[in-house]
């Protein structure tokens, strides 16, 4: 497929400028003011074009409890979320489809899914989700969500405790299966990429981590791994390991420049440092951390140590969207108030490059996408500067970034294959995967997580709450 | 004009229940499971009706430089805003559209628009604002914005300075600019309002505020300021006054049951005891206060205080946005960083309270508007759950509250006349006003804001930034 982008408007130093851009197969081949037409014509005119953005961290099959859970912080919301997990391979399809669509209407071409498995289906699960991303036509990290030690432990417990393994489920099993999903899913030239994810030092003993640091080694894949998230995770690492968590998982190495975190909201300075040394890249899920009450990321600190940032939406029932757009919007402008000095706050730009380039090299593709380059592949996003959430016209980067644009998409492509055209995704039906949505569920008026109940009086007390 | 709203999913207690709902004239004047057609028939089949929005604090004519000012404090943002404000009543009109506009496809069914006024042309600016928000057909506040003493007095000097006023526009001036403004617009049966509304304490003398006080007591108005918004006009008070601003509002008698105040970022405890006992009520914009890095208002201390609190979208420079919902979503889950115990924090169906009933009584109509009641003004919103961004059926006010969503705002009747219907405004035509924005507007690639220049230097030493 060969097509040629007319009079689309790019961001070049400080301004901008309009330009013809060649797509070659999968591939950006030429970029310059006026190109002779090669293949289909696209007309560009008053839209502007950028790279695809990555939703560096979501959970797909938390689709089906958005709105739903109350307001509870990190470690009660996952009691309940636990207690209503879809347990049918077919709903985690559609998930991972309604995942899709929402991500390419709000700029982005990739998405990583640190994917929760439904128990005894694993394989199942991966396959379905997969199968989705391919319809839909997104470009998909795919993270097989992995601990082996039961949901209480992830609570500190005032006390040193002893690990608390899950019967069936050891660490050995876990990435036995994990392997069998690489050899038969991780296909890097079509688009679809497996990354080994524990779900966090919570939940996971160091066998866990150690074995995928080793099939990362041998299979090169990427890394994934939720990190200090909350105020009882950073208590949870003293108890576990006498230091944080950070300098641990340094130690056991599973930190590298292949090894994405999601939101590390209570790092020290000095975890910091050691983020930095490794190359590690930190995803900032800015609209969860708020919705649980896990605190503000000091993302203006590990911009300014050299870390590399790139955003996320997390799981829709903690956020409860997949609007890309908006996670990096708000993820931009919350850190103004951590920081008197408006010089470090992120300017619309940087949010862009954090959104593209930043999650490309999240996932050790930076030479391969995340930019407007000849050479790299083609994934890249059309706005329509005409919608009104875009006007009057200004800025267009900064209506984009500090605006609530909505249906200004108007046309995605992911590998070269054009997935959105006019604004509405051309791959699937996306009316059908609407009524599939709806006649699949039911507007739930009282529901009671039992998991809640057990836990929470343990809860208030390690956390002082009375 | 008679309607029935048949088969309406509204809310009770903890759960949701079908009605019909009949309104006679501007009147809800039944609801039931089941009543008898009278008038015009709308199915509300898989629709959630809930008592109109109020975008509580706005400056509509802001809109022509949203997206443009790059990341500054409020007091370096406003001489660059006030640098480029737009000078032609024609802008302002538009500007006043596109604001309706985007407030009525936002759940809000009234705007507080506290108007910057055009230099000369106060009267025609009001005018020409009023005349924006009738041919839209949301109920106005209009809070025209004043001020008598010069930009730079608002940034503290790090020592106590003389007022400065500016030459030929005194106090009494624009006080009688004012009176004139309340007698020809103040036209509440016409969803017309006019309010007092001094900008605040670092650009107004007090007898400005007390002049506006006597305007709001012989007309019957309610008093609209900004209070508090960052931490230099904390500063500023304590030079100006040697007490806080609360203390000295309260001293000079503005605080009421009838004012509201846009921010209050920076309050003490004690300044919270006196809103309370004043009755005040609190605008929190918290799309503005992050973005211009004010800091976060201490929301769920004033809803312990049983201070009213409502929610603002602010002007579109500084969120850059007029999407209510947007506001309210972040307005709602920001706060759950600030208080560990998530028994604190606000959930999905307080928000809708806040925004509804908390809206009303800010502007002291909690008794005709702000909640779906028999004998309550018919300002309605009708939202379709069958939207994508509502899917899969959970809880709809969590989806609404929680989500992102976009192009669910199916109607919006205001005092009884219905001014959205399937998800188009149907009072003026959009695209007549995109094409006039597009073309009274351009892209910007630099500009220097003169002001800006001048007064960096001394807001960077003031706040103590090397």
């Amino acid at each position: 497929m060969t097509f040629t982008l007319q009079q689309a408007l790019i961001p070049v130093d400080q301004g901008y400028t309009t330009v013809d851009v060649r797509v070659v197969g999968d591939t950006i081949t030429a970029i310059s003011p006026s190109l002779e037409v090669v293949g289909t014509v696209v007309n560009c005119e008053n839209k502007l074009l950028l790279p695809g953005f990555f939703n560096a961290h979501t959970h797909s099959p938390e689709m089906w409890q958005r709105g739903v859970i109350p307001p509870l912080p990190l470690e009660l919301w996952l009691a309940e979320l636990y207690d209503f997990a879809p347990l049918e391979v077919e709903k985690v399809y559609l998930s991972a489809l309604g995942t899709a669509v929402e991500t390419l209407l709000s700029g982005g071409t990739s998405v990583v899914d640190h994917l929760v498995l439904i128990p005894g289906q694993e394989i199942e699960t991966i396959a379905a989700t997969i199968q989705a991303y391919q319809a839909v036509g997104i470009r998909a990290f795919v993270a097989p969500l992995i601990w082996d030690q039961s949901l209480i432990s992830g609570i500190p417990s005032g006390e040193n405790q002893a690990e608390n393994s899950i019967p069936g489920r050891s660490a050995q099993e876990i990435l036995q299966m994990l392997e069998e999903a690489i050899n038969k899913f991780h296909k890097p030239e079509a688009g679809v990429y497996i990354l080994t994810a524990p779900t966090g030092i919570q939940l996971c003993s160091d066998e866990l981590f150690v074995g995928c640091g080793e099939l990362s080694d041998r299979y090169n894949l990427c890394r994934h791994s939720h990190l200090l998230e909350t105020k009882a995770q950073q208590l949870l690492a003293q108890e576990k390991y006498g230091c944080s968590a950070v300098e641990h998982l340094n130690r056991i190495g599973y930190l590298s420049s292949r090894t994405s975190l999601a939101h590390c909201v209570h790092l020290t300075d000095d975890d910091i440092k050691i983020l930095a040394e490794t190359q590690s890249t930190v995803v900032h899920n800015p609209l969860s951390n708020l919705r649980l009450g896990s605190g503000i990321a000091p993302i203006l600190k590990y911009r300014q140590a050299g870390v590399n940032v790139s955003f996320g939406c997390d799981g829709a029932s903690s956020n409860d969207s997949q609007d890309l757009l908006e996670a990096i919007k708000i993820g931009s402008i919350l850190h103004n108030v951590t920081d008197l000095d408006y010089q470090h706050w992120i300017t619309p730009r940087q949010a862009v490059e954090m959104a593209s380039l930043g999650g490309a090299k999240g996932l050790n593709l930076g030479e391969q996408l995340g930019s407007l380059t000849v050479g790299k592949k083609a994934d890249l996003v059309l706005y329509d500067l005409t919608n009104l959430s875009l006007l009057p016209r200004t800025d267009p980067i900064g209506l984009l970034m500090l605006g609530r644009p909505t249906q200004v998409v108007d046309s995605v492509w992911v590998d070269g294959k054009r997935v959105v055209e006019n604004g509405r995704v051309s791959t699937i039906n996306v009316d059908d995967l609407k009524q599939e949505l709806f006649a699949k569920s039911e507007w739930v008026t009282n529901r009671k997580s039992k998991t809640v109940s057990e836990f929470e009086a343990h809860y208030r007390s390690v956390m002082g709450l009375s």
